[in-house]
């Protein structure tokens, strides 16, 4: 699936409005250009807590209010007592930053949620395009008078965030307020309430070690640090669910719970909703002492007070990551000497790099997956010609089988099931006014995965039950040509090479193909992925603020192309990074495709092919008969174990010379880890 | 040329030591673990100008003192009289920086220069390898007391330099002091003064206009701009260079002259030593009178006091780049709304775009040049199988021949004629105690380039005279499908695509073929060129802090492979970015190579080759004879004709297919510029 913050403001295909059925036109966007404007049923009114808000800015003297979509944990998914942007706009995208001021109020958000925005916001808000920090600042700039300030809650922002507003604005004699209680929390009566579950624990079978052996990695590399630092402060979701082996639901698709953690070289000290903590976690947890192994729990809201204290203590260093720690946490370690930064902290560097038992069972998940989404294939190549089946029946239905698996839990995010123009939205998730009956003439994109207690997995198909049009086979083509190319190219592990792992990367290779003729996609080309995590696990990838691929680290490769209000094409599949022998050199690696679900035949043209393309592409095929093979066995899956096979034949070169026009050498795949199927 | 600053540290080979005479063994480089240290004669003795830099930091109060090896321009090349670090430490090459503290010195410089270092320096002087600001402050960390003051020039240090320091100390305890007067200058007694050269002025046949044209060019920019900068404030040598189109010879290898130039809307003020401009230059300038389009001249020493006056007024703001201006002028200019920052001046980003003319005569210069590249190959070929050359003797004929072409004005930087192990470091220039004899024994690398008042090469050719191994084969053979990847890519426009701008970028081209094997090279793989500066001309290039490309800007491309203590390979090209019409995409571009000699024959496995590569290949090879044959008849150069004309036959496929092995797509330059022969 497409990482958010990836998308480019490219101006990407609107969706059409067209509903399946045969119902009468029905205006589905706003038009604040009528008077009275036009609102459709879908908007939401928001003059009253608009009202409020301001009300509520007034005697704090800000000019403006700044409203971000994300959480005190700059998560990406947020649970809905965090959906503040969406309770003051009515938009419920997944991306955004609202501004109101006495007078006017926007909304910031990229081209997958125009429409939407459109549909779902009255005229009290107008949508601004450009989602640079540099274009909210220009705007703040033209709407707020000069020495003015610009509230905003510093749990809410990065620190990153904070000075690149700081940076736009410094120039302009406009600056940021930092207000401590959240404005939106004043006015919103109903907001949620943390949720009530209770935090499970992993079985040991799925976890690279205990609690305490972890406690203990981290510490030494606190500890072999030249700065010394004293503490380090966990503030993403996921960072203490890894350290501590524990999972939550507080926020849909994620098993992440609030929480944050403080662990010194002598105490840990875990920030959560203690109710929710069973009396055999506790025991778990050592939590009833106090020791360098010892859990002290304390209450969630009580982390800026107890950060505060250690603080000031004398001869401490807090160690933080810059890319996603709060302002609010940030702003307290103070003088500069207290403070030790990387973009990343060591627990999450550390959680990118799998071990043997990790990637093996994430490997498992993703065999498990595969039966999953080729059931859902075979399953649609009978149903659809008979013309029932929908997007929404589709993503049902893959959801289902995914369900059935072993240790299944549920989703890894909102299936994305979209047919002909609709694919084209690159985001687009069907609901029942807008999911298209699936047909033989259109183009059909599913891009889904699942949450495993082992591992979690994200994969894309795009099939065509009928007969491609040259275009869609052409960059359908281009597409698995782009995905091939990354998959087999070979690297030198960017241990030693700083310069390597910023921008000499091999997001382009995904592109390359589709540029020679002039297409391209505007997203992202893959993300980290994780052991029963969010789907779009930091800090891999293969963006500019990602670290340098590693042995070990799994992302996701998703090239795409996108014809706007026709079809979408993407071809998503994990990849392991691993050891590879070559002729001269040492310390190189190359991508093992762990994803294992074939592509569709009729829409490779083998003739656009190199024959290390096609070479690569048939042993994939040999790797997907070998591992899937004996697991649709297992789970007496006999016609998609046939479907399976028929789906994999070898290629044949188009033309008998394509394997010698180039002299391939042969690569060994060093055996870095036994991989035994359940 | 590889630029500076790009070289990574990885451990390249070290100089062997052995001269070309059968001279007795001496070694070479000093041992400091020895009682008394051996020291070669090439040392340095510095201890009087360490003490003396000592005595001056006590009454300052700093522990350390910062010494970089740049300018207060930030210039990759300086001045002798700016060569303060040579000046303490012995050590004269181009990159570095030393730190002094009470009992120690020490001296950061990268893996090029190991070698020069420890032969050049006395004991008082440690060797750093880590070139990092980042390993510099762990240093001083380590080596100076807790609460103390680290002193430096801040005309030395860029605002980016003085952040990085910052950042890397803040949480030590430790903090720069930025010192205003220079404490290696008051040392430095024979401290060679300014040259008294007057500045002299393009002819307007190669100039893109007059200089009244260009300032209404960037303040137009200016006026554009949603900051509304008042003033913009030009320090690097070559915008004021381009601006006025003027040159100087105050560095060597760049026809610059000391200067800073504060163009506001309405007024110019040009500074630099107003001895040196003839009364014919000020007419030209317009220097009598104060309005828009009048240069009021001033001393070079006022700009500081200048800029403290300019921004003491109301409703002021000084754009400045980030990467290059020094913190001197930086730190003056507050508070924070009068300061507006971008990476680069708008001078610098016009200036990287070439215009019509520009483009051609830049073209044109390759040409010539290419005359005298090929003369240099021609003689090698014939007079080294006799015995007597050497590099020295090389690097003299390619530089007599160059002289020779119209318009010249000496080479672009010191000549590195390398063989054998010599070429394995990437930098090497000949000396009277290094320059090897050249046979046909061994591989030559010859990295040359000349000025000429239209334009600036550079150009790179690796031949072997004799019988290459396999290994030199095959390592040629990828270095050049690098260079050929890179010059025959289509990639879009990245006007339009600010994310594509740093990351999805083309360099890894360069190495993959290389990678495929397990090789790789440790440096940049391009650099900017422009009409007549600096052979390094930012910000174009490969890197990350590099601007897009557009069409219109010239790089160079030059992949490498370097095996040490045995032989090293680079071939660069110089070439321009154009237009290119694609099957279904607008705005899309690609190289076109400018630079115009064979590669050598004998070093190409044509076998390794894609069917475009040799498609590409004799491409080029066909437009070399196009543009150079002509320029051969005009300067009647017979033989090197026939001998460009031997060596650029075209290649045949080595197997009949592989023109079948993928579809390829006829892609058509459009004519965007007339380019006609001289």
């Amino acid at each position: 699936m497409l990482s958010c913050g990836w998308l480019l403001a490219l101006s990407l295909a609107a969706l059409t409005g067209r509903t399946t059925g045969a119902v009468a036109y029905e205006q589905t966007e706003r038009d604040c250009s009528l008077y009275p404007p036009y609102l459709p049923s879908t908007a939401v009114n928001t003059t009253l807590q608009l009202q409020e808000l301001r009300e509520r800015m007034l005697p704090l003297n800000i000019s403006a209010y700044i409203i971000p979509g994300t959480d005190a944990h700059l998560s990406e998914y947020i649970a809905p007592r965090d959906a503040r942007m969406a309770f003051m706009t009515g938009f419920t995208g997944s991306a955004g930053t609202a501004v109101v001021t006495q007078t006017k109020a926007a909304l910031w958000t990229d081209s997958r949620y125009w429409v939407q925005a459109e549909r779902q916001m009255d005229c009290n808000w107008e949508l601004e395009k450009d989602v640079s920090i540099r274009n909210v600042a220009e705007w703040l700039i033209s709407e707020v008078p000069s020495g003015s300030e610009i509230g905003f809650d510093p749990f809410l922002f990065s620190l990153k965030t904070q000075g690149d507003y700081g940076v736009n604005l410094e120039s302009s004699n406009r600056s940021l307020k930092s207000i401590p209680v959240n404005l939106v929390d004043q006015v919103w009566k109903d907001r949620p309430s943390i949720p009530p579950d209770n935090l499970t624990l992993l079985p040991d079978r799925v976890i690279r070690g205990s609690w305490q052996m972890k406690v203990e990695q981290i510490r030494n590399q606190m500890r072999d640090n030249p700065y010394k630092p004293t503490a380090l402060l966990l503030s993403a979701l996921d960072e203490t669910a890894w350290l501590f082996n524990l999972r939550g639901s507080d926020i849909p698709y994620n098993p992440f719970f609030y929480s944050y953690t403080l662990l010194t070289i002598d105490e840990i000290w875990l920030f959560l909703h203690t109710v929710r903590v069973t009396e055999e976690l506790k025991v778990y947890l050592n939590a009833s002492c106090e020791g360098p192994l010892c859990v002290q729990l304390k209450s969630y809201e009580s982390i800026l007070d107890h950060l505060k204290t250690y603080v000031a203590q004398p001869d401490i260093k807090v160690w933080i990551g810059t890319e996603y720690t709060n302002y609010a946490l940030y702003e307290v370690i103070t003088p500069a000497d207290k403070l030790m930064t990387s973009s990343y902290s060591p627990v999450l560097t550390t959680k990118a790099v799998k071990d043997e038992t990790e990637q093996r069972i994430l490997r498992e998940a993703h065999v498990r997956d595969a039966v999953a989404v080729i059931q859902l294939l075979m399953w649609l190549e009978k149903t659809v010609p008979k013309g029932k089946e929908t997007e929404l029946t589709a993503a049902e239905y893959v959801n289902m089988c995914r369900g059935k698996q072993k240790d299944s839990r549920g989703p890894s995010f909102e299936t994305i099931s979209a047919s002909g123009p609709n694919a084209a939205l690159a985001h687009y998730s069907p609901t029942e006014a807008t999911s298209r009956r699936l047909t033989v003439d259109e183009m059909y994109l599913v891009d889904s995965g699942g949450q495993y207690l082992d591992g979690t997995t994200d994969i894309t198909r795009t099939v065509h039950w009928g007969t491609p049009t040259a275009l869609q086979k052409e960059a359908f083509t281009r597409v698995l040509m782009g995905n091939i190319e990354i998959s087999r190219t070979i690297f030198p592990s960017g241990t030693r090479e700083p310069h390597f792992s910023i921008c000499v990367n091999m997001e382009m290779l995904g592109r390359r193909a589709l540029w020679e003729v002039g297409l391209n996609y505007g997203h992202g080309t893959g993300h980290g992925v994780g052991n029963y995590f969010g789907v779009h696990e930091w800090p891999v990838g293969f963006q500019g603020n990602n670290i340098p691929f590693r042995a070990g680290m799994f992302t996701s490769i998703e090239p795409g192309y996108y014809k706007e209000n026709d079809f979408g094409i993407r071809i998503e599949d994990v990849a392991v990074i691993i050891p590879v022998q070559t002729k001269y050199g040492q310390d190189y690696l190359t991508f093992d495709t762990v994803s294992l679900v074939p592509y569709d035949r009729k829409l490779i043209d083998t003739s656009l092919l190199s024959s290390e393309q096609l070479q690569w592409l048939n042993k994939y095929y040999k790797t997907i008969r070998r591992l899937l093979g004996p697991e649709l066995d297992k789970q007496g899956l006999n016609e998609e174990k046939d479907w399976m096979f028929r789906n994999t034949e070898p290629f044949m070169a188009s033309g008998s010379s394509a394997s010698v026009c180039s002299s391939s050498l042969t690569l060994i795949v060093l055996p870095v880890a036994l991989f035994h199927i359940v």
